[in-house]
């Protein structure tokens, strides 16, 4: 960590910082420039959390050395996490698409979901039970009965299936159906619900918060691995910009940064990428080109008769197309789909 | 609503967009331009709710006329809510300043630093028992512990108590001890909350997302009135730009505007919003006169020993400068503070 | 364009506003909802350029039908638009890479730098001979030295050249030695420079702007259509939000986006969109994937001896590596590079 | 400044790196970590113009301690600069407030606007003779006979007049007949107009650009002073932010840290931060309350009938009402208007 003093500290206020953080155990080096002192404190940046040393007298700002995960760096494990999803792994040579309704309505249109967009090559069933909805007064899914349908499905057709957790004390029952737990984007820095499924034994797919930066996408990870739970798969879906003709601005450079950054594994989310049914195929192929190791994408018999998300989810028919061009890329960059 | 059809939208996309409008429940005029169709539905839009328009055949855009909130806006309720908290009204004639340490650390802490605001003029006292926490490694606060000081405080000042509340199951624990629960702005959109927050007999300041819109604000507000909570406090707390000489770039036009939407009252806060204590008071001074209905600002007896936010925190001697510059601006404004 | 009356506009006011747009030559059409009043005005929007209805008493807001773009428009021209730059078409089936170093300097540098690409597989030279610089104290470049040097390669190496022009007085002797005039990221809306290119007869590629939504990229390039010139390439380079990561945001949905809205060929600039070295690869990949006629990228035989962008450029090893990806991406998606 | 190595960087890195500070003039200090190695470099930043060595191999990243600019900081110069525009101080004890038409349309509505105002209390009269427009086909300004009629007013009225320029070649023709040039929001890095007007003999205001940082704002200003013209008025008019609530947002924090970095004043623009008539009184009052020198604002007699930015110019009976607040809030504030 280095200390910039501003251009006029005073000598006792460089002492009383450099006293400080040799207080706290680190090694301290002065650099004088002709207006302004530099310090240098090396040692272990987690002792400082708790600490501001921002707010000491003469100091202008603190610039961190060190990124501030630990468990989720790459420099802490140098080989690629594989999360093993009921049998399919995420982050092998292998990449991996999800798909399914935004919302379960019914056992027909999910079995009807997973049967097709098996048969083009999905191998994970997604599919919403407990739904976030910006109005109080939107359908809020099945709950509990979504997931029994969920768990009917995955029966008949093999398929692992994944879906959304929203409340901490409702982890264990979806993990009990689910192979996968989602975390959704406005749900990333609900550090509680973070906590409980640190515990699960289930996988988690952590979605970045629509206006986290990585750093905070990776943190929010490091809560997952801090608590014991090390199956974590990264999701990037969108974040909020100025622009106005898409739903969000898909930040494709964060999938090649995360990875450098971190071992867990990254999909992308075409769909709440890019709100617009006829971007998601061009998307889902620029993520497939990036590499990410998979695809979660929203997929329904009838969009138009979806009840959540319609404008942005794919007929069953468009589905098979776009995952007739991710397999392309994905073998014009050396993996299979 | 408007549905905006395609340029080559056919007679049959058309009747059908029509048909289903008028199943829902709509009036519906069709509006022929050289190029483009346009159909007009008069009737209730929250019908609409779990229905997308967008994603049939035919169909370019659908353009809502009326807000999507119906209890929190000007049109339902056109005077102004007065909020009590404890016996302070927040939304009348006087402006209201909540403050306090960012975190509660010690009794000591917490009644040094209340007898000194209040002393200074604030009215309600700040104070984090649970603490979000970017890190997993940070300081978490103390818990039902802090909770308690909280009371021992109150109970020796005469002062309201405002903390924040992380999680469904801990409403009703943080209710029996507070006088307003504060829901942060990574909680804003966490709906289980805000549904159990609906409940509780205590009001409610709801922070803005740092990415939210002021109509996803003013939704995520809907949420607990329609739940039966009409006592909400709104707060602006800085919203998350491209700027990074600031933490936060408080949005002040949102003041004026959530005001001209909602009946509800405005406060700012101007710590979180700058994220540098230097900024505090002229942002203060400037919440006050945008037209704000007081403030939330975050004080210690030590800024530098502060547990977490220490950059952002006044000293108790800057806090009261800051409330000589406040009350000079409430009253010209026509207020008191 | 659909004119929403507020909540009680009163009748005299919705008259005024319907005889305003009768005489502006519009057709009206008044939709009477429980609360609110809708007047659909058909006919041409261009008459409405400078007059704004939203002043007028008792308009809540104006919503706009059409696009505000018509020359670049899918509607206006439905087959994409060939854009040919000294021989070399873009927007074909063949995508085209530009590469070269940030700045021009020197005959032996350049030379060497656009027989590398052109081995690698580039066809059109980049090099800036007028540098927009942040700061006034940066290296501007070497001017009209810079284009002789670009002129004199272009003849050893029959590559035609792109360069940027950043004056209007400068855009005749600009294109009196490039192939294709750039206009950066900083002056897309630098509406004079714009208005002397649409004179020119050499093509131009328009930067988006780093916080210009889709459709005003697309209204800048309207200025150089309605100006003359129907040659023109826009360029994706990256968007201003809040990720610190990275230097800039790639949007990669504008790519499809503009390709739907408009018929004029979109590549995309992976140097300037990410700025880091490591990066440019992978989101080469993906831009073609998404549907990019092109790339433009930032090559140097020593990226660490750059007189600008060095952080970004890749070295002339590096480049070829991803040409290499770039043209089995291209194949992929049904192209050849 | 701090050079960061990587975690794995080689002895042999670090001795080049170091060396090459040495051969810029750099003093050198290593700081050698657990992992990392950080070089701080002690000495002329400026030398590093046109150098990056973030390109170097082992280098993880460049930390400037200095900011990037040096005429326009408040070390180089602590006392705040006070501009003389045709005898009205900007940056004095008494705010000043510019007001005028978004764009002149004739020298009835000019006169008539500016006897107004100045009788509200406006000191200077705006007007736009050059108008940037987003479409090519919107109203464009009257040009020189505008500028012929500004001075016609100044005549009539005393008050010196302030106009935009928007091409290096027209600088000196604008110069001859304005007190104050303005440079506009997208114009902030067309840097060959700011090395144009960096020699004019007048003044200029440069407004903020709507996606620039507050260090970038001020390198712009740099540009200005560097080249021999240090009567330089930053104006804040809001940035580009994902809020659609407003058309921009004010960015109140930019004007105290603006303050802090710089000695230049700092007005704000409450009428394009905004873009909503209704808004501009509220924010007006905060800009003064903030901190800001002055005002610049649109008022029009008609303003439904003005030839651009309608929905958010003032009327002349508004805009006297909003100088009665605002003068009310410069005298809490100690200051007079």
């Amino acid at each position: 960590m280095i200390v910039v003093m501003r251009a006029g500290a005073t000598e006792d206020q460089i002492a009383r910082v450099s006293q400080r953080l040799r207080d706290l155990g680190f090694g301290v080096h002065l650099s004088r420039g002709a207006e302004r002192t530099v310090i240098g404190a090396i040692g272990d940046k987690a002792v400082l959390t708790g600490v501001d040393l921002e707010a000491m007298q003469g100091v202008e700002r603190v610039v961190p050395i060190r990124q501030p995960f630990k468990l989720v760096s790459r420099e802490f494990r140098t080989e690629a996490t594989v999360v093993d999803v009921g049998g399919v792994l995420v982050g092998g040579p292998q990449i991996v698409v999800m798909a399914g309704p935004c919302s379960i309505e019914s056992y027909e249109q999910l079995l009807e979901t997973a049967r097709a967009v098996q048969a083009a090559g999905a191998r994970i069933l997604r599919g919403g039970a407990y739904k976030p909805r910006t109005s109080p007064y939107g359908f809020r899914g099945l709950g509990e009965e979504g997931l029994r349908l969920l768990a009917a499905v995955r029966q008949q057709t093999g398929m692992p299936v994944i879906t959304e957790v929203m409340r901490p004390d409702q982890v264990e029952l979806v993990a009990s159906y689910a192979d996968c737990l989602q975390i959704g984007t406005r749900n990333m820095q609900n550090f509680e619900l973070l906590r409980e499924a640190a515990q699960s034994t289930k996988p988690v797919m952590l979605k970045r918060g629509m206006s986290a930066l990585v750093q905070e996408w990776l943190m929010a990870a490091e809560y997952l691995l801090a608590g014991g739970n090390h199956q974590v798969i990264l999701c990037e879906r969108g974040i909020r910009t100025f622009e106005t003709g898409t739903r969000f601005t898909m930040d494709l450079n964060a999938v090649p940064l995360a990875k450098e950054l971190s071992h867990l594994p990254v999909v992308v989310d075409p769909s709440h990428g890019t709100g617009k049914a006829s971007l998601v195929a061009p998307l889902a192929r620029a993520g497939i080109a990036v590499g990410a190791d998979g695809l979660i994408v929203e997929a329904h018999p009838d969009p138009a008769e979806a009840l959540s998300d319609a404008a942005q989810t794919l007929s069953l028919e468009e589905f098979a197309a776009m995952m007739h061009q991710v397999r392309s890329i994905a073998e014009a960059v050396g993996r299979s789909a």
